[in-house]
């Protein structure tokens, strides 16, 4: 299977919403109202009740809609949903968001109208993310079939990192979340009781998709292990995955089972899975998008040689603690180097690793000593902490430093990662976003950004096992402009 | 020594302000705006160039001010604070903070100044914050010495968490965080060098402290382990200390010894004295006040069971991960409870443990459950994952759900600590922080608020071991109005 083959239901023509509703409270009502405010294409309503809903008209049917059709929302009673489903078949419709609960859910008898489901959907040839989902939000489409009112429910911009949840709610919760750190989505899956889209079918259609540099999962359960693994060993040597699996423990394991019928099965099976497919694993969903920004915004690093450069002492020592306590290398640095960046910092300052420039520095002590490190090829990788409130440190940090860093990255063999520690309140998160904003991920601690300098590594070292490294980061180099 | 002996830096009624400047940009310019905005008490500032600063009369010395002066906060080159402290201790001054760097931290001779401004304290009977600090930050009296300027560093609110730092740059950027994320401070001391008031005088300090419920510290190392190690056995069984002490592997501890000088020494050592004085260790900043607030808001708990109680099925499963994985028992109910449960929730809700009230679920659901979790005498702690985004929970939730805990509390031998998790954005942090107001600490992800939960459990069993948990709960219930 392609890309194309899913590609409607995130980039549709046109999509129909049935069981638009005109009451505020409603599911039908919040759905449309979003997918009205964020998309770009044709929304039909559908409810034979009604004429017109929120200012669009309304069908009785998808069948009666005189359009062609590409995405059907199903938002009404679960025993209605298949006859939903036949209407669309014969419309031509390609593919159902089914949003409605009451399948396999609930039992043996949801189970059975779920098989039903599936086979209208066979029959006719459409696809089926769902039921039991929120289903999906594009940013940069507008697509969107969340049934959260605006007001509670906040809705990220669009980026490099793709999120698939198994729970709806959950996934909702972190959309809002992502909308008020900043992170940036390019696609986003709900899929419920996915009775026909699955994790395989969306790691194929991501593997593919431009937008998307890295892509993040929530699981509870998988039911078909062997295409999961197929379809996570066909695309990690392209492109990054990152996984929350939960239920790993005896009794998040007897919550798994009571909330999505998931047998969560065995962690050590999945753990030596994710090993050997080089699935990167987070054990939270902060954990999990540290570790997507870092993905999608920096180059994986070359070896596990990592420099800490710092203004603030304290915070260099914890950063050098973090980076050791998970394995990596805070290696001392030659004399030669030492000797070099002796002579741009102040004497107070420290040259060692970590190079602490000290609170009295300025945008020059960190923009030369990143270029010396850089270029001295004795790190794979830097952590910086640029601690905006200092006095001597300027509101043009950031614009001089990613400059410099272009122009020197440009000239090593290999690009090295940059990412940074921002602890602290309103100033200094002002200019970590826009850090951000420019390609360098930001963390509120080192213990984060240690973390996520290990994932860089971690999947540094897998690209240069199944021999994609080189491949890799040129196409890096080009989205950085390195 | 009594908690009166420091209690003047805290709460002065004058202060001079040694090195006061008229020009922004001057560390002496800075730390009087700060003071003089903050500050209820009388301002003197002393620079012998300027009759007056910010609109505040200026003196030449300490000594030709015509009042009783409590605390001098000294900002002038190194090698002239000898010759102020002298000044000051003419003047009958009670404390000296000593802002200027130039110290031990810079050699032997910086040592020898050291030892010299010692002596001069000691001969006059004066007391010591510093040198080479930020000195001290009091929400409630507005005493401050901070000197970055206020629009890139925020202050926090008053509240029951007392914080020490080693490191200034460190505690300046953490009580900036903490003004952004809504943490309340009792006391914050910056001590740099401690040459004279060190960890031990502040615990003393704080353990009577009565706005101060927990005590917070980040250091690199100890000077005179043997005292320190005192008293922490003398405050913990009266109120919990948590530390994070960095410096803990090899590459930190190098970093420590070129940032203090601090000699890091064995983390077994400090571990081991950590374990025997029921110290809770953190292992990073966000971890350190996750922790404080947990300990500054609830009670610690009576046992290790942990209930889940939540809408969203997914992070109930994640809840119960992150217990699991701390040696926390996420304990199977009783039949009873079970039975009881089921009978206040809804069909599709799952009554066992996690109790997954789902997202269909109103306020209702929630205390009703908490009511039965308490009363049940089963469990020992409740995280409560509200999901304020959905539908059925209303703005009043935090309002109804905490009057029934009061209620609830009152009528059983412990009460118990209650936890939360809001994964979410701006509607749902808006409901997260009203219920820290009112007084339960709420976490962005599963595994901090575990984090939390396993502080308490610890403490908990720490009081049992030294014979004051009753007491304490006691002193708790009064503060909780339970």
């Amino acid at each position: 299977m392609g890309r194309k083959d899913l590609e409607f239901f995130f980039n549709p023509k046109t999509v129909a919403v049935v069981g638009a509703s005109r009451k505020p409270g409603k599911v039908g009502y919040a759905l449309l109202k979003n997918l009205k405010e964020f998309y770009k294409g044709k929304i039909y309503p559908v409810n034979p009740n009604a004429d017109e809903i929120l200012g669009l008209k309304a069908y009785p049917k998808v069948s009666s809609i005189p359009d062609e059709v590409d995405v059907a929302v199903i938002a009404v009673p679960a025993p209605k949903v298949i006859d939903v489903a036949k209407d669309c078949g014969e419309a031509g419709v390609k593919g159902l968001i089914v949003i409605s609960g009451g399948f396999k859910e609930v039992g043996p008898e949801g189970a059975e109208l779920e098989r039903r489901l599936v086979e209208v959907v066979r029959k006719y040839g459409m696809r089926l993310i769902g039921p039991n989902c929120v289903g999906v939000y594009v940013p940069k489409t507008g697509m969107n079939t969340l049934f959260l009112p605006r007001e509670r429910q906040g809705f990220p911009k669009h980026g490099g990192i793709a999120f698939i949840s198994q729970s709806g709610a959950f996934g909702s919760a972190v959309l809002d979340w992502a909308a008020m750190r900043g992170v940036g989505i390019s696609k986003f899956v709900s899929y419920g009781n996915k009775a026909d889209v699955n994790d395989a079918d969306l790691l194929a259609y991501l593997r593919e998709d431009p937008d998307t540099r890295v892509i993040t999962i929530y699981i509870e359960g998988v039911e078909d292990g062997r295409s999961f693994l197929k379809a996570l060993k066909e695309t990690t040597p392209v492109k990054p995955v990152a996984v929350l699996k939960s239920g790993r423990t005896e009794a998040g394991a007897r919550a798994a089972t009571s909330h999505t019928g998931a047998l969560a099965g065995s962690d050590a099976v999945y753990s030596a899975a994710f090993k050997q497919s080089g699935v990167i694993r987070a054990y939270g969903m902060e954990e999990l998008f540290d570790i997507g920004m870092a993905l999608s915004m920096q180059p994986p690093a070359p070896g596990d040689r990592v420099a800490v450069l710092t203004v603030g002492g304290g915070s260099g020592v914890m950063t050098a603690d973090a980076l050791a306590d998970l394995g990596l290398k805070v290696p001392r640095l030659s004399e030669e180097t030492v000797s070099k960046l002796r002579k741009v910092l102040l004497p107070i300052a420290s040259p060692y690793n970590p190079v602490d420039v000290t609170g009295s520095a300025t945008d020059e002590h960190l923009i030369e000593s990143a270029k010396i490190l850089i270029k001295s090829g004795e790190v794979d990788a830097i952590v910086w902490l640029p601690y905006y409130i200092v006095p001597g440190i300027s509101p043009n940090l950031n614009k001089e430093f990613m400059k410099a860093l272009k122009e020197v990255m440009a000239e090593v063999k290999y690009p090295i990662p940059i990412v940074g520690v921002a602890t602290g309140g309103s100033w200094t998160w002002k200019f970590a976003r826009e850090a951000e904003e420019m390609g360098i991920p930001m963390y509120l601690s080192p213990e984060r950004a240690a973390k996520a300098v290990k994932a860089l590594v971690d999947y540094g070292r897998w690209l240069r096992r199944v021999g994609t490294f080189d491949e890799y980061v040129e196409r890096f180099r080009k989205f950085k402009g390195y």
